[in-house]
């Protein structure tokens, strides 16, 4: 270690008495999460190189003998083979100091214009770019997953809730298609937040700029950016492409939360809703009954790290004065976390999603209980006996009371009892107390009627189908 | 407050044998915050209305009737003579039991089709979306503001700093011109969210849609809603819309406090960068030579609760089961406060940079100090004598240490102490060493050359002259 | 406006050539909200006239006269009838002008030797302090309505659950004491804050201290603070008691919203394991059968704003330079927001639990199902016929699946079909499959049989009979 | 991979068809963290086999020989040597299934009347309780540092800051001698958090305690934990004592957080108020004269991490009901990460804070400009010309005013100038004026004289003295 310590002063420059001591090293060194970006960075360098071959910068030759090794390191690390040194600090100079060792000299010109800053800030753009698209193909998969769903239960009937209190029938391919809702909200989230993240800080050199004749929308365009950052402070103090991809995976967990949540009640005793897989499931060490709805529970869970990894990035960047300070630095653990979370939360959701297997008898069942149809009942009293909205309503209440009280159902009330209530019902009114006519008659746009459900899956298949095809 | 008890109870139909009592009011009653939502209410009710009538399922006459006397509820509030009451619970109700007293009987019709889910839903969105306008238009001011400064001092040179430490001179305009790009894409989150949130969920009813014949579209389209929200489950249990105005308002709050913090460090006795109007400062109540910059503090301490906002309602939302739980009611008052001082900050710090004062002598004093031009000289070696960077960079550091022993500056070297270092140093190394050199040579695009900054400026007053028009 | 104005102006000093304009007033003036600290402020200014006068600082008329402005001061804001200024800023600025106008010239002598810096955070310490007492008075009485559940359903069999599906049967007066541990653990946190909070700031004056001759032990005693506090900076920068708070009272709002979570699942058609009273329910307004949660959702979802009230202050504080920053004037609404519905949720989930009828029946016939007592049969194996506990565990798991797959209960498996799974099994095993058996012999220190419950409930009663004499 | 899931597959009992697929296995699995419970697991472990043994319920024999090969799998963990497996899931099974390996057939009985629950919620508590131990070291050897710096400077004059303009003179042990306060709090919160958490949940089981004649009292001894938990749901479900630890973290890191922005600010060239070590710098790749105050901004930065952990876990307990539910697998990550990086901030901390040099003679020029001592003439004012405070804080501010126009301090003012303002001012006023005289003024309890600053070093040695010897 001593060896690499030398080495890493060195290239500090030689202005440094001291090494770093252990606990410095261990606060200071980030290379035992940043490695993941090794990637991102080798492919920064190659056309950093390029760049500064083509604007006569450096010479073809050190580019070529750059682009070649950075390749050769590139497979080295792929392979398994590299050795990272926490003494040299980060991916760049494990990387470039690996460089220099196999083609020697010219190593040390491909840093010409550039520094760590605008070096950092290019490598983890890349690598959240390429999250965005990530969670845009893991949540097409999951919306894919709810379709499927949705298209086999378009006219299951069940209970919609609100207050987890039976509140009106609703059906199994409504209440996935609102998952498809909020998922393709999610999508477009992450699309935006890509599109916006999308300019490279790769020229902005330490904060000023460069005197070198750099080409900086030629390095852009060999990294798949859309344009240079404009302002090179901006560009390497800026972390707004993470907390924004943080705030997307925020709201996107909070979506699977809630699925979440209504999977593990739906699979318990008293729901029998649904039943899980036993591929997502697991069993008790002392209680050999139990089929535990784990998965659906850590996806419940992830909101809690992928929140805090948000805050905990917000709370850094906090009163940051410009251009970069080492704060900035903890960044990417927390993404990291993160992004790996969210996207293994959408692989689950959809695995567990695809294996689900919902208990139509059940949801049926419980749909028919708890005087589900009430609404209907007074928007009965509304069109057929003319009453103001309130007065329906408040005479629906007193049918639901007497029900209760007598221990049946609405459509169990005998026609003179309805009577009793309001004198105008007759007896076409027991025609709109069945949960399926009620279902049927949902029919405003968006509402629960099979048909209006059926539209709204052809209308994402159509927009998942041109979207591939994009 | 007896009557009114009676009233809402009356309003909740017949069932309930126990009103609510003191704790119950104030935990569920929410009119205390959601008065501020009247103009959205009454703004959907009219709406709603007129839509009935057009699909004749009330008379023109009700319609008419209702329209008007939303009018004279409105005036009443915006007259300051409407008796709100907390029994009624919520302004939809306050709004409606008043409409009564004003119409009679055809108030009870507005309610047909509709439910207080969708309307909540409705007014809230319109609310949000408004703050996205007022949000959208603070950021324009802010701009403007801070390409005024820009434009001032464009060739101002000041300390680029890297971990508050001195690292390459800058110009103000650049330093400027940061934040305008951070301002810059806070607008354009705004204008994201508010397109993603602009559908109506009005017409969702409870949950399940309505079997009356809405016309979705065209209440959408009097309410300047891009269309109607594809779900009813989701239209009523949806709150993206918050926690995504609420999640840029936190990147933006970041901006702030981060410009606030220089204005701080700024202003303090050891920079004097800048000096601040007394219109925002204040003195101390114990030393009268204070000129405290509370202005730019408190604005700084913004983020922590538009951030605390943030997670409150990302955890009010964790794991709610659809479709509306009453927990959602938590939304409001977060939103509101969130939106209030991010609009309060960003006209503080529109004025606060319109009166702002840069010391242009004091930063070109501090831009000379500190070895500022040692990347130059770095730089010269490269381009110059042809060392690799690596080994300029080395040599640089020499000539630092040796400035650094002596107590001089770089350009007070001797060129034989210089040449000590690196025989190749010639007289010609003097030119990059001053810092008006060193910030006129940065001229990569982004860089903070004054051209490049005055280009920069240029671009963005077309871009908000554009957008004026549009 | 323009003579509040010059007063301020005036109480700053003759330094300011501009006063603050509207803008500058809304985001720095604090009189909106810390009006609240009326009583505290005047309590700690009598303190310091008393002080003042018994050192000599001050002649005993002046102090005389200064305290009983102040009385009538307090009695004009407690009647009403006292005029805010938002110009005058603050409480501290609003008492002393309207002191000055009562009693004229000595109401100057008042703040000798002392700060708003070190006056701020003994009204809000104390104000703080006062919340502490609220909490624990609040979590006794919530404690309080628990063991009155628990005495009366000690034996009441309910299904124990782990990952919310059925584990073991339990005791409704075991579940009901899980969280009397809880909240006594709240109530020892509130405790622990209150004492490490209970110094006072007065007299470290703006930040150093003062040359006054302040007798800071006995302006302590006279506000029954412990003992001053010991670093006159500390003092005034210090806010780790509003921190604390938060903290405390979040970890509280986690263990509300867990039971709320629970009251809400219980309250749904498909447990009905309790009856909501009507006081904390509502109904809904289109459908009129519904009896929601309100109160239960509400009180779940606090801990959303008390936590965001938390990272709220901790993203205020971070980074602060000592001493007083104007960034924690932000401290006060994080705090009196947490703090009201902290005590609104205490009020009401124990009006809610003293009004909650557990419908035995349906949790006991809960807890018989679901083979609840595959552990007991487990424990059997072990016990009576000596396998190890895994063998015993994979018997009774091959158990389970066989009743599962025939669709009865453990104990409607006849001998012979046990027998093939495991030959040991004998007739006696019957005797452990029953709930109240399975209960009575959970006999470990802290399990739920009813005589370990009932020494719990006992145990509770005497810690809180104690407490109260005490 | 096969053989593994086998294993696991037969750990959870006979019932399951399929075992768990990949992302399940990495969604679910624990043991790539939860292995740092390696030396709780064992140790909790034989503390149970012990007492189960002494309680006769396993035969002697079986535990030594479960009690030796337990000491045989920690020293294979410990030298490096344990092959740990996904499959198995985590650390409890892992130590489990290579325990059978080693000793056969009475490993299975090692698991009887215990649970994973009571067995991860005892491991992990041990942990945490050893962080509290740790985080009360760490602290200690900070206080300890801080300590040697004010005693070095306990009459060095330095400026004390508010809002980051000078005030008023203080000395460097004062200002030191804040964070003492600071740290002395954090100290005794974690005193408070561990006394707290010190009850032992082994012997709760699964979640309703056992049958089996459990001395839970014992146990809870050979652990050293004062007692057992009273309640056995309460025990598997509880984490307050990782939210307390977490935000006992918190305050902590927001202390540290100051220090860091103040040594950040103090580094800069406009401030060289303290040197920083070479050991706690670093350089830069382009800019080699700069010396970065890294440690500083590091730790600055670690209240982001711990924050969001502390909410993560927040999150992830709200609204879980009773109780274990698999989201609590949540909690460990979270605790670990803060934990290390707490200890981390500390110990760097505390080497920074022990290699700084302050620049006294940096410092006492800062605090002898800027009319620090405005302050003590408004009280000469009030002392010796009698005027009431407001009055003499108005003169003072005239002249202020008078010095800044003229360009010098205050005590370059001229009598006849000083008496132009008040005529009451005489030639003594001038002896108020120095900044020594101010510091040695300040002998209010707590305030920054010399003397006083030395009687709460004095203090705090003692302080630590008595507790290194209990």
């Amino acid at each position: 270690m001593t060896d690499q310590t030398k080495t890493a002063n060195s290239m500090w420059g030689g202005r440094f008495a001291a090494g770093p001591d252990a606990i410095m090293e261990q606060i200071n060194a980030s290379i035992g999460y940043d490695k993941r970006l090794y990637a991102q960075d080798i492919r920064g360098s190659r056309a950093h190189a390029a760049m500064l071959a083509a604007q006569g910068i450096i010479s073809d030759n050190d580019a070529t003998a750059i682009r070649e090794g950075l390749l050769t390191v590139l497979s080295e690390i792929e392979g398994g083979n590299f050795p990272f040194s926490p003494a040299l600090e980060d991916i760049h100079m494990n990387v470039e100091a690996r460089l220099k060792e196999i083609i020697g000299e010219p190593a040390g010109r491909l840093h010409t214009g550039r520094s760590r800053n605008d070096q950092v800030a290019t490598d983890f753009r890349l690598w959240v770019r390429d999250q965005c698209d990530a969670a845009i193909g893991g949540l097409r998969a999951l919306i894919g997953a709810a379709l499927t769903q949705a298209e086999a239960g378009a006219d299951w009937v069940m209970p919609g809730f609100t207050h987890l209190q039976t509140a009106q029938p609703v059906t199994w391919g409504h209440h996935m298609m609102a998952y498809v809702e909020m998922f393709g909200r999610d999508l477009s989230r992450f699309q935006d937040a890509r599109r916006r993240m999308n300019e490279s800080p790769l020229g902005a050199a330490a904060l000023a700029g460069t005197g070198y004749p750099l080409d900086r929308e030629a390095t852009a365009k060999a990294l798949d950016f859309d344009r240079p950052m404009a302002n090179s402070l901006d560009a390497v103090s800026d972390r707004d492409f993470a907390l924004e991809f943080l705030s997307a995976s925020s709201i996107c967990a909070v979506h699977l939360s809630r699925l979440a949540e209504e999977l593990v009640i739906w699979s318990s005793a008293q729901f029998r809703f649904v039943s899980m897989s036993d591929k997502w499931s697991t069993g008790s060490s002392i209680m050999p009954q139990k089929r535990n709805p784990d998965a659906a529970e850590l996806i419940r869970a992830k909101i809690g790290r992928i929140l805090g990894a948000n805050v905990a990035l917000f709370t850094v960047m906090k009163g940051l004065p410009l251009a970069y300070s080492k704060d900035m630095q903890e960044d990417k653990e927390q993404v990291f976390d993160a992004a790996d979370h969210l996207m293994l939360a959408l692989a689950a959701m959809t695995g567990m999603l695809s294996d689900l297997t919902a208990n139509r008898a059940n949801l049926q069942a419980a749909a028919s209980s708890g005087f589900s149809t009430a609404t209907d009942l007074a928007d009965w009293l509304v069109r057929e006996a003319g009453l103001p909205f309130r007065d329906a309503h408040h005479a629906t209440g007193a049918l639901v009371a007497m029900a209760e009280k007598k221990g049946c159902d609405l459509d169990e009330l005998s026609l003179a009892e309805m009577q009793s209530v309001n004198s105008a019902i007759n007896q076409s009114v027991y025609s709109v107390l069945g949960v399926h006519n009620s279902v049927a008659s949902r029919q405003s746009y968006g509402g629960t009627a099979p048909d209006q459900v059926r539209a709204q899956i052809a209308r994402w298949n159509d927009v998942l189908g041109k979207e591939a095809l994009a």
